[in-house]
């Protein structure tokens, strides 16, 4: 059911995040629409607990703010296509040096359609085990948060990342 | 409590959503980072509902796909600083023509704060009557879901905005 078709997309930008384009569509009424587009490779986030605590990161967001923001662990997915799956698996360790023996997939999100393609899947790990850190990109500056998993409900509310407050809204729904 | 300064800000494009900036930060340990930065006016969403149904949208999200998403009423700030409770106001009138008597803050959201300084305040409105909807933009083919809050949790099933799950989680915990 294809209700509009792509007649154009220029490339306005590029960096590290991704490209900036500015993409024209035409619905099937012929109304032509603009749309700029950050375009971006797509990313994974994980609510990981191990039955008493989940693992959070505060990590610096200089664009928003002076405040560390208290996040789930979460990346983007390496370039050369790499699986959902396989980034979560290598995020969580490089985030919080854990690795997880169940994996689900709970959720997808896009964070703003209106602007971005970026797409998030959401997975929830347990059966956590303690594995080495990875050495992190230098400029990550990222602190591990053992959350007490009883106090589910303040992290909730001390969280303002919109990824992370699904996860951990979709984590307290799953626990009644 | 300053952990780092900005150190200078580059703006590389300017379109509808915003500016483009390239920001240099120097954190007190002297480390200098770059951070790119989709700079966004701030926007709003609403959790409306009248004990019966929760008034969503459908709206074509060209940039991520076919389907057209389901959401929460939402809309950027007007230039020239409109409050976030005015725009609210405004956005639950234009898209899904009601007003509300009782109006709750429930929560301020970063989209994707590694590249966007979006902000979203998400509101609770109820005490809801009709209104006549204005004249919306000619591009924004929006339909109006009149949602059994019955059926709350497919809503969350269905719904792939982030903004959105996050108000419709919010709202699912405050019914118990």
């Amino acid at each position: 059911m294809t209700s509009f078709e792509q007649i154009g997309s220029e490339t306005v930008w590029s960096g590290r995040i991704g490209t900036v384009r500015v993409e024209r569509y035409r619905h099937v009424d012929g109304e032509e629409v603009v749309r700029e587009n950050v375009a971006h490779p797509g990313a994974v986030a994980i609510a990981a607990h191990d039955g008493t605590h989940v693992w959070l990161v505060r990590q610096p967001r200089e664009i928003v703010g002076e405040r560390a923001l208290l996040e789930v662990p979460a990346g983007k997915l390496d370039g050369g296509g790499e699986a959902p799956l396989d980034a979560a698996k290598r995020e969580l360790a490089e985030e919080v040096g854990k690795a997880a023996a169940t994996w689900e997939r709970v959720k997808a999100i896009y964070t703003s359609p209106g602007f971005t393609d970026e797409r998030i899947e959401i997975f929830l790990a347990t059966g956590l085990s303690d594995v080495e850190r990875p050495a992190v990109e230098e400029d990550e500056r990222i602190e591990v948060v053992a959350w007490p998993l009883a106090r589910l409900d303040d992290a909730i509310a001390a969280c303002e990342d919109a990824k992370s407050l699904v996860a951990l809204l979709l984590l307290r729904g799953r626990r009644g």
